[in-house]
């Protein structure tokens, strides 16, 4: 037994999460203090305006209603999709559901009667029904607050991205403050209401489940598949459409008409700004919360068949959760550097706040790892290991969740490294510009290989001294290390979506060429955040199916897998395969749906009399179909593929078949989406690197000529 | 036993071999026939030109004069480039071969006391120093064969292409043969000449190790060793050459300066010429004879420790060479299909040509399996399997050979039908250009990864029959199935670079358009070859690595590679790593010499007056010098990642993480391969292809115009 207690720990729980619901509830608050509507007052809620220098038509009434007009737009294109996307999902939802029932039921007969315990042997554990239930129970509720967490995300986002906008009239620090409190209102409602949920559902199952730790949380593991396969089809779904917009609006916009991005003359920009919010924001949100409720599902069930489970010790049993609860108080106290202890006065000051985010949070978690580590856990306990048990001590385990924690900052830093426009390798990437698009695409893909190599270290070493210390338990708490933080890293993360929404609007509503300088600074960082985001989204997604893959060769009763049988070799070879039929499935989707919105953008330039001139409205509402059409249509093959692979896999050639496809695809899969989502980070940077230095030299050859 | 008797084995082998290089000599007679030189006899070697209605300017001594000065150039850059690269190549045998020697006579001492085999328990093997001695030999052997045959390949590649170019003036059929014949030269003289000196040195070094077959096989591969390290760099070095020519001649060129390809103004003209020699011919050589080499000595050495090496039957244990015997004779009658039974006449009928002769020879062969495997080898005998045998019938033998010959097959197809311009993907690709260089980006990129699905497949049933049947020699047959037809294969894949130098030389030789158009449609037909013949090259490299994998497992003792133990798992994923870390390096590379070539070139055209106007001549041997040094000092690193990987991952973590790197490498790294070769091939043909397009739709409008 640890020194905590469990009263102790019954009440920490659910207090670190409403303290988390609280505080997002407080920052939402504050954003809301900026007033975006024609009628507002004229000093927008600041009273102190005369000292604030910089303000430029702040009480010009026009631009405000220009503003809540354009994020009106975006709003209902965004919630519209969502509410569409939704609807399928819901019936995916309800398909997959009673596949699970009957599936789980069917095993032993839809038994009514309770069995001797797999693991716990000696005691009675409650019958199959009863865990065929509760196990789609938690499914449901798994994807069902995984839904929720996108959805507010979006909804959050989508009311902070003007109001970062108007806030770029008074300086930029201002404006970074609105977009990051924004962020902030994401990141902790969706750590804390994931804990709550699974909190509450814990109690709400062991009503019925008593003793029967085993049962209980086997069933609970239903709500991280819930959280993830809901997480698999937004994150495919809205990087659909968001890409396909993008693409669409920059093409015939940026290169063949040579408009600026975000022109209000486009077509396509509403449907490039709602992607943002409906891929960035609410698919990294289903994403994200997929992989925390997966670590902790994956900890919490090699937890209860341990010793701690065996002998129903609470308080170690909930170790992963209060890991979890620590973060939140962590992660509050970070985001105070952000937006109350430090202001930023300069462009400059962006990215390096952002990066101080993750350090503090960091160290201040390593504290409390350490402290929850030895209050919370006895000081040896045994774990299971693929059949046989392992002895371990409380330092262990502090030494697996840190690893992990620390393995998402080196992540976090390589990734910022290879796609910030500050170093090298992204202005190697702008330079290659020069000789044209063949060599920025081969650098670009050399960049994307490359930042590769350190990540692979940190999650190789994360695994090694996890896997060694503590086996599957040590993989999956390693996991939730690394996510421990999440309340700072989505804050981090989805300020980069609002940034972009912001300089969008700003461009919309025709604000001057400085607000925007000064949302383009801000998004050019969100840029990197978002692939700092990604980086954890990936390197914690490698160690969660690592603890799945554990847990499923546990379950299956695999005793070794081993690559020098045939039938392990070719699952590894052929898993090795999946991420590229996946990812060539989502980019021939993107590729498509983008030439569609070409061909619709291109009609609407010629068609539309007046359309370039700005004196006639173009049509957004035909490119927001095309994007939500394509999105719903292609998701489901990807979807379709990841979901049916482990079924035709085990049900044609085996478990240890499936063991290999398993394995090949994690190690093959973490590179693609590494070096893809890096590649895709610095190009982005890399434009906005060359146009920044184009109007610096600009400008500065104009000062040159009026000098002479 | 089988039917076969020692003595006919004894004379088949060298039989084959002789014929193989005989019927090479034919060939080159025959291309020889074709007269580049200014001061030939006017009718250029045919007596009937009368009937030659298409020729064109066939008595010009000029353009013959022209040609014979550009293909001298190219030559002379091309031996300079090998016999450079040579010269640091054999530095590098040097240094390996003494490691080599070292490393396996210190592990015993240097002892020269006989000791007892490993293997074949109760017999006295030679001591470990003749071993060490011999290996080196070996070697050195391989590495000298691997240089020569990439040589030979270069130096007859350089001979053919201005008489293929002559011969287009003759039609395109005639020049089709010529191309194809000296393709042929180097497919037959490589294939036979790897079996003789194979063939040879296991006589010459039984000399000495009479009965102990054991230590006469292990010694022996050490000629796959040098075969496939010597591959390693020549196509490192050769690649980089070629692309940092070929981007660097078409940016400027093609881009910029808006000339057409092979412009002889265009100053990298030449190296991009070259380019096609030392990377897709040399390099392209050294690769295959590497695979060859290697799948012949780890089926042979597995051969040595199974019961027909233990009972001395020198027929069953020469199969692996028997089989590459008849592979010459089928690949000979092969050839005859495309150079003699049938005649081209049409553009169109040039891919099917070229695919005919990847059916025909895999049915012949398929015959020539059987035969061999009923005749050659006792109808049941055992293998020996990671320390334990199996038995195995002849025909299941027959199965994994034939079974990697098919997949061979299936890789060569499916690669045709992602990189032709007959089929939907590469069209798809190429409509995707109308929206500009993004799309094209997304569509190639996704094109490449689709195209990696049914190989994986292919070469996933190759693995998991011959494997089942008959264990690590099943997969090392398999391999060996696949490149049985290595001569067809080669004459097919160096056909390509072949005529893709021939429109180069018609194009600096000012000849007409009609001509270009037929080598252009020539170098259409080779683009995809050269992606059959990568195709053939990943395909083969997959199955001999996983033998060779094989032979290292049971070499080091390792009973199991279980994914499930840490230092197993942190190999894979570090190991899944290592392509993209090569990729990395080579990439970035051929990048920064790419650059550097397009400032060359844009300061030739800037400061050389009368350049563009075709009035001075540029300086083209910077471009070469360019090329050549960027590609001798990268392809350092990437080798030293290749070769010191094992070391150090063997030396600081043992052999268990190091059996995870290799087989994490190989299956992330065949799909990287794939993807990427298939990617660059459906590029250049989706370039050819529109345009190809754009004259027929241009010649098309003007047509229109005049009739109207």
């Amino acid at each position: 037994m640890g020194a905590m207690g469990e009263a102790f720990t019954q009440l920490l729980i659910p207090v670190a999460a409403l303290v988390g619901i609280g505080f997002a509830l407080l920052q939402w608050l504050l954003v809301s203090k900026v007033k975006v509507s024609a009628d507002s007052d004229l000093n927008n809620g600041y009273s102190d305006r005369l000292i604030e220098e910089e303000e430029e038509g702040i009480d010009h009434e026009d631009v405000a209603a220009k503003c809540a007009e354009i994020q009106n737009a975006i709003s209902v294109g965004a919630t519209s999709f969502l509410f569409t996307e939704y609807r399928y999902l819901t019936i995916f939802m309800g398909v997959f559901g009673a596949i699970i029932f009957l599936f789980l039921g069917s095993v032993k007969g839809f038994s009514t009667k309770s069995e001797p315990c797999t693991y716990n042997t000696g005691s009675l554990c409650k019958p199959a029904l009863a865990n065929a239930l509760f196990s789609t129970i938690a499914f449901l509720l798994g994807a069902t607050t995984s839904v929720l967490s996108g959805f507010l995300g979006m909804k959050i986002a989508t009311y902070a991205n003007a109001r970062t906008t108007l806030e770029a009239r008074k300086g930029v620090g201002k404006a970074f403050i609105v977009a990051f409190r924004s962020g902030a209102v994401m990141g902790f409602l969706l750590a804390a209401s994931g804990l709550l949920v699974l909190y509450v559902s814990i109690h709400l199952f062991s009503l019925y489940y008593g003793d029967d730790w085993e049962g209980l949380y086997e069933s609970i593991t239903g709500y991280g598949l819930g959280g993830s396969s809901m997480a698999l089809f937004g994150r495919v779904g809205g990087g659909i459409y968001t890409k396909a917009a993008d693409v669409g609006a920059d093409l015939v916009g940026k290169v063949e008409r040579n408009i600026p991005e975000d022109d209000p003359r486009n077509p396509a920009v509403i449907a490039d700004n709602v992607g943002d919010n409906v891929g960035d924001i609410a698919g990294m949100g289903s994403d994200l919360f997929g992989s925390y409720a997966e670590s902790s599902c994956a900890a919490l069930f090699v937890a209860s068949i341990s010793s701690f489970g065996i002998s129903h010790d609470y308080t170690a049993m909930s170790y992963p959760l209060i890991i979890s609860s620590v973060g939140i108080v962590v992660c509050l106290g970070t985001t105070l550097f952000a937006t109350d202890f430090v202001e930023i006065k300069n462009v400059s000051e962006i990215e390096p706040s952002l990066k101080r985010q993750l350090v503090i949070s960091t160290v201040l978690m390593t504290a409390g790892i350490a402290i929850v580590s030895f209050f919370a856990l006895p000081s040896e306990f045994t774990l299971f290991n693929f059949g046989s048990t392992k002895t371990v001590k409380n330092w262990h385990l502090f030494f697996c969740v840190s690893i992990g924690l620390w393995a998402g900052l080196v992540i976090g830093y390589t990734t910022e490294y290879y796609t910030s426009n500050a170093y090298s390798p992204v202005q190697d990437v702008a330079d290659s510009c020069r000789t044209g698009a063949a060599t920025n695409v081969i650098f670009g893909l050399a960049l994307g290989y490359k930042s590769v190599i350190i990540p692979i270290f940190a999650i190789a070493i994360a695994i090694y001294v996890s896997f060694s210390m503590a086996a599957m338990y040590g993989i999956a708490v390693a996991a939730l290390g690394m996510l421990s933080t999440i309340a700072t890293g989505l804050a981090i993360d989805a300020y980069g979506p609002i940034s972009d929404n912001a300089g969008g609007i700003a461009e919309m509503a025709g604000m001057s060429h400085k607000i925007r300088q000064r949302t383009d600074a801000l998004d050019a960082a969100g840029n990197t955040t978002a692939a700092i985001g990604k980086g954890f989204a990936i390197g914690s997604a490698a160690l969660v199916s690592l603890a799945l893959f554990g847990a499923f060769v546990s379950r299956a009763g695999i005793e070794t897998v081993d690559v020098l049988t045939p039938k392990v070799f070719i699952g590894l070879i052929v898993g090795a395969m999946l991420p590229y039929w996946f990812s060539a499935m989502t980019m021939k989707s993107v590729g498509s749906a983008a030439l569609k919105m070409v061909e619709e953008v291109r009609r609407q330039f010629n068609t539309i009399p007046g359309l370039m001139e700005g004196r006639a409205k173009p049509d957004y509402a035909t490119c927001v179909k095309i994007s939500t059409d394509a999105s719903l249509r292609e998701m489901i093959p990807p979807g379709a593929l990841v979901m049916l692979t482990p079924l035709i896999a085990g049900t044609l050639f085996g478990v240890e078949t499936l063991a290999g496809v398993l394995a090949g695809s994690l190690v093959s899969g973490v590179q693609v989406a590494i070096s893809a989502s890096n590649t895709g980070g610095a190009w982005d940077n890399a434009k906005k690197y060359i146009e920044v230095t184009l109007i610096f030299s600009l400008s500065h050859s104009i000062l040159q000529t009026e000098l002479s």
